[in-house]
């Protein structure tokens, strides 16, 4: 077959400022497949890469994202275009949230798109780690929000000893130990922080102790670990216990990160209004699951800080954009894996006996072939259910 | 004698967050001098602290600053009120820069007014220590202007190994070895930076090395070690080599940290247009002494963050304000650690034989005793240089 080509467009969403594919990667992927690159001009800016620097890299820079849509074989993004952009034949790769948008996957399958979604990785196969956009993208998320934490915290993070006296460190509650949480943990305690972290998976506790952590034990809440890593979602009775003990704790800290994001979902909500009014002056709450469907922390706002008393209220639920070189350069990464892994072969027909292919293929000659989606789009179906992020 | 009244007012200064005695500061106040303490309502405000949090450590709130003119005996402040607003036998306590405003001494000296100038302070004197204001708020600037840096770059400070490849550690230059630069230097170690001080005194070296970071040597510049601990002043020749020099080296930094303050002064321009045409995009150059006199980044503005290029540059001249519960806190402790030297014997007449005493009181009883303020005072005199700050 001829040589397939991989398309890059600057993202549609406005503020977002990462890019799936840096000039790096394209050296992977034009080394490691068969495919050429082209790219939208501008793509890069929001990571400070300039469309010279895909020029070097040998990616073809054209003007439009018309033109990426016309020349490419396989698209590649965040979030995903309009379908009606794309053409039978074509590949599009993204954080798709099909489970949250099967309509969309329907009609990318009529239109005999293939899509490939990145979020629907299988996230405990040791060989998909390399392609794991939630994990890198929560790793970046969770050091900046600690970093955030620490600049708009007004005193110090760690314990230090001056002439003029000593200062205790800032204590910490991080809620939710998946991949972002302990990644919070870990900068929060570079920082000198002292920090505890809560999770309804008690066996995340070995983790955030192997941090240099304190494990929060709420007593009136079981385990409530999930399949493949996720956290399921919790009863009514249990999460109003799990709220009440919660409220009680938050107020003794001086700062508290809630990363429980649920991939197209209303986030839950851990700190109420209620929490907030016990907290300190001067306290300092992110919300990393802040987004136009609610947050984890109650009144937040999305990108923006607002002060409630004297404890401020960060809405950042978008962190990876905010640190765009650092999380491009992951995303690239990432991507050329996925890439290598779909292209190596050089053909655009991809074996659904694989199992990465089997959780990351959305739709396929002319089909939905994802179970799951599949199975959301019919009529009789319910649909599935997942809890908090792992 | 009565009891000693000591009067804290808000400062005059728009956009100053801190507040110099704090309710601890009242309590140690209180018994350890025979001093009540009146606050203006408000004066805690930046800082967090409310009225009722020193009405509880048994100061008294008044409404106007007028009112604590009236009442108190010492009054103490960062930033001086207007002379005419103090009456004879009061005592001024504040960072009155008399070195660089000697005919406002010479006016509160015929006023009868009692100057203390905590930036006076012998710095080098063990027992002064507890009172130094300028290093306690140096190690709160240094520490902020590190986690100022790490918010704005847009990659990892420390060297972070995942599934997704590894990350190399931001490459941080801190321009300055005094209190703030060895703050900045310990923090951007704490988040794992690869860090590298320059300082016009060689023996800061070992300083610099004790905390893990690398010292540069500019070959063109001998020892600028002046008295007293700072540096002294560089000749114009001295100073064009080690700009050609510093040059060579800025534009392979993530992030520059410069802390050469000199109170009073313009500060010594460090990273030239050309130094910042030179870095990488995504760089980011935090300039602690951007101030109106200018600062060491040219184009900088203080307390605004400006592009140039790709190249982040933050003014960022009072960051003890940025964190003023800390700097506060610190303060609070110096002050009165000062009070309890002062009033310790229960009179507001000074012994100028005391070493402490000689540094910071800069007129008593009607005249400028001070003698380099004196000395700037007396018609010949030719104006004392003082270099870069230690």
């Amino acid at each position: 077959m001829a040589i397939p080509i991989v398309g890059v467009i600057r993202e549609p969403t406005p503020g977002e400022r990462r890019v799936c594919v840096t000039p790096d990667a394209v050296g992977r992927i034009r080394s490691a497949t068969s495919a050429e690159v082209v790219v939208q001009s501008g793509s890069g800016a929001g990571a400070l890469i300039a469309d010279d620097d895909y020029r070097k890299a040998e990616a073809q820079v054209v003007d439009t994202a018309a033109e990426v849509f016309d020349k490419a074989d396989v698209i590649v993004c965040l979030d995903p275009p309009a379908p009606g952009l794309l053409r039978a034949g074509q590949v599009l790769v993204g954080m798709l949230s099909p489970l949250s948008a099967p309509e969309s996957m329907a009609d990318l399958a009529g239109r005999g798109v293939t899509a490939i979604s990145l979020d629907m990785l299988p996230r405990t196969l040791s060989r998909a780690q390399s392609m794991d956009v939630l994990s890198s993208q929560a790793n970046i998320a969770g050091y900046k929000a600690a970093v955030l934490a620490a600049d708009n915290y007004g005193r110090y993070f760690p314990m230090l000893t001056t002439a003029a006296g000593t200062s205790t460190p800032a204590t910490v509650l991080i809620l939710g130990t998946g991949v972002a949480g302990l990644s919070a943990i870990g900068t929060a305690r570079r920082l000198g922080a002292v920090v505890t972290a809560y999770d309804v998976r008690p066996q995340s506790r070995g983790e955030v102790e192997s941090l240099g952590a304190k494990f929060l034990t709420l007593e009136s809440v079981a385990s409530a670990a999930g399949e493949g890593g996720y956290a399921r979602a919790l009863t009514d009775d249990e999460r109003a216990a799990q709220q009440r003990e919660l409220n009680e704790h938050i107020g003794r800290f001086d700062v508290v990160i809630t990363t429980a994001k649920v991939p197209g979902k209303r986030p839950p909500l851990l700190v109420t209004a209620d929490a907030l009014d016990r907290m300190k002056p001067g306290s300092v709450v992110i919300d990393m699951a802040a987004g136009p469907l609610g947050g984890n922390v109650e009144g937040s706002v999305p990108e923006e800080t607002i002060k409630r008393g004297d404890v401020l209220v960060v809405g950042a639920g978008n962190l990876p954009s905010e640190m765009a070189p650092a999380a491009s350069q992951a995303l690239g990464r990432n991507v050329s894996a996925v890439l290598t892994h779909l292209l190596g072969d050089g053909d655009l027909e991809f074996d659904l006996s694989d199992e990465i292919n089997a959780g990351i293929v959305i739709t396929h000659q002319g089909a939905v072939t994802h179970p799951a989606i599949a199975a959301a789009l019919a009529p009789s179906s319910e649909t599935s259910e997942k809890g908090e992020p792992a």
